[in-house]
């Protein structure tokens, strides 16, 4: 079955008719539903599934053993994401898989489809959850403790559905049998549409993290408190954002987002008692720290002229990666010269990326939007970019 | 049973753990345990209890008729809101009638208390809904359609407690029952503090309102869109959260204030397709509407500034109020001279005072905060504002 065909055999999981898109969020129930599905597509191609002690399915081809080809992406979504961020990386493994079966193609290595659990961070906050927990990247007591915004902890929603908690954690036995990852990720901006072409190889992930911006001041009523006697949170939360994007615009190719703003109580005749917001901010090289340390000084300067505190904490961070330089000019050559693309978005590959040679195929997305109902790729790229995979396993493999 | 002992027995309904204080939403759980509690208390008291066609709780001492005598409040609360807002009017008048009934007082006229339902706004969005659907100050199609933050509409939760949608909607037979209506209410700001005394009457509530402002723009990845590619709605939100404090300072005794704000899709790394936030603005005289003119200005500016769209909605608008003048001086004889106090709270009595004769009586509370757990009332000033709404109805009924 074609990467096109799986992707629309899972149209209808964890549709979310209030945002648009899909809201796919780890072990919630339409993720199970996505986990159940790849199972059983796995299986049909005789592949043997095992979820590991960190919630990451491996579907293998051949008996798991060292110097193992990985490929595989991620089934959850941002709320109301898009189809193909993570599903498109999974059905073009299951694609290339098949494809080579049907050749008569024998692997002289083991090869295994992953699907990695949490990469959007949108139930527990951490994003690459999954493989920042098996290449021990974030403490196991850490991540256990995170919680959902129903105040679940991972810990909790782990153990539910079947995970050990005590297990939880770094995993360099199977770490160790990751030969060469490569996983295939729908393209996220618009570096595809310019560049002309259906597949790119990946060059660079661009330094990342997300910062908690908490700001407290005094809960009152909205008609009864005059202005002068107000600490009301959401003044400096606001000229926070506005800091965002002042600083950003002054660093060039710098990217920083205020998606997420959560005042509480969150009445419409309440001055809010507390404001959090989440700062997501990307800037090459080491200039990430710096800019948030800008944007730290100008929210401290707004809480303090409010009366209000702030408490700033780091969620995650992820420095610049770039893809390992022998797998990146192998895959350029096997795939004819695709150019090759830095990104500013997060993948699993980056974080693999620390511990074994990783890789990514990119496909062009022609909106340029991604994170929400209108990301797509081309009926016709889908299949480019899993021939594309095909090929690359292959090569890898034999 | 004194009002202070009655709040006691209501201490544990509905506690917020997340927010503080206590959520008690229209027709949900904790609120059903208060109507179920408050049925039990007045009927122990031999009073009649009915619930009126918009939801509205009524008991009687005597046969409901003619030239009533009407005390009450309501039973919900903002999110994590106060434990006196509305429940200390509920149970001041229960304690009111049980002292007259101890003293063997008779009432000539039919007295009532009355628990009015959504009073906040807190789950449909329009405050004092019940009052304004008895006095035909809101439409009942357009009330019926309110939904909740879950989709829920009015009609919907009406109807699973029981309630004919077909029958919500004005009710002059009712309204025509009430000869006068006294509300008596924690006070919400600093106003008793300085001016030393355990009880006040209303003089007048100012003109306050509710408006939603949409913004619209194009959600998308955090990571791989570059700034100048961005229509992100929480930059022109941000924006009218400062020009409403801007705007606000600008007028004396204008009180402007954005507590809710709810960006979709929300996640930490996507820009928000849509921003949603919601103005409560309240100005002595005819200056709300001209207020929220100007913030829709700015608004505007800052949303096609940055590519998105602006659509207002005025959810509710209730003109400057001032309490029956006769009833006021009648209530400021009877009490001893307290002092009048002007509040820039809404209540139900507000409401009710465009229809029949009105007023209110205001408890001291020593924080001068409300809508907020510190929100409080002394024991025994708790008792003092009990007593005064006996004298109040003994002089009223007899």
């Amino acid at each position: 079955m074609s990467a096109g065909e799986l992707l629309g055999q899972i149209a209808d999981v964890g549709r979310d008719t209030r945002r648009g898109g899909y809201s796919r969020h780890a072990f919630d129930a339409p993720e199970r539903e996505l986990r159940t599905w790849f199972v059983e597509r796995a299986q049909r191609l005789g592949l043997d599934v095992e979820t590991d002690r960190n919630g990451n399915l491996w579907a293998w081809w051949g008996a798991p053993g060292p110097d193992a080809v990985v490929t595989g992406s991620h089934l959850d979504s941002v709320p109301g994401g898009g189809a193909f961020d993570g599903p498109l990386g999974v059905s073009s493994a299951l694609d290339a898989v098949e494809s080579l079966q049907d050749k008569g193609f024998r692997p002289a290595k083991p090869v295994a489809v992953v699907v990695f659990a949490e990469e959007e961070g949108g139930r527990f906050g951490v994003p690459c959850l999954g493989s920042r927990l098996l290449t021990g990247s974030i403490d196991a007591d850490r991540a256990l403790a995170l919680r959902d915004p129903d105040g679940v902890t991972f810990a909790e929603a782990a153990a539910a559905t079947g995970l050990d908690a005590g297990r939880v954690g770094a995993d360099p036995e199977r770490l160790g049998l990751i030969g060469r990852f490569v996983e295939l990720h729908v393209e996220q901006g618009r570096g595809l549409i310019d560049l002309g072409s259906p597949v790119a190889v990946g060059s660079s992930v661009i330094a990342h993290g997300r910062w908690r911006f908490s700001f407290t001041g005094q809960g009152n009523h909205a008609g009864a408190t005059r202005i002068a006697d107000r600490a009301d949170p959401m003044l400096p939360a606001a000229g926070t954002v506005l800091a965002v994007r002042r600083l950003a615009r002054g660093r060039e190719d710098a990217r920083a987002t205020v998606g997420r703003l959560v005042p509480t109580p969150g009445g419409t005749n309440v001055i809010a008692s507390t404001v959090d917001l989440w700062l997501d901010a990307r800037v090459p090289g080491a200039e990430t720290p710096e800019l948030v340390e800008e944007i730290t000084v100008a929210a401290r300067e707004a809480a303090g002229s409010e009366g209000c505190e702030l408490a700033v904490t780091r969620e995650s961070y992820s420095g610049d990666v770039v893809f390992d330089e022998p797998l990146r000019r192998a895959l350029g050559e096997w795939l004819g010269g695709p150019p090759e693309l830095p990104t500013g978005a997060g993948h699993d590959a980056a974080i693999l990326a620390g511990f074994v040679p990783s890789g990514m195929l990119y496909v062009r997305n022609p909106t340029g939007i991604s994170h929400a109902p209108d990301e797509f790729a081309e009926d016709a790229d889908v299949a480019a970019g899993a021939r594309a995979l095909t090929e690359v396993l292959e090569r890898l493999a034999k």
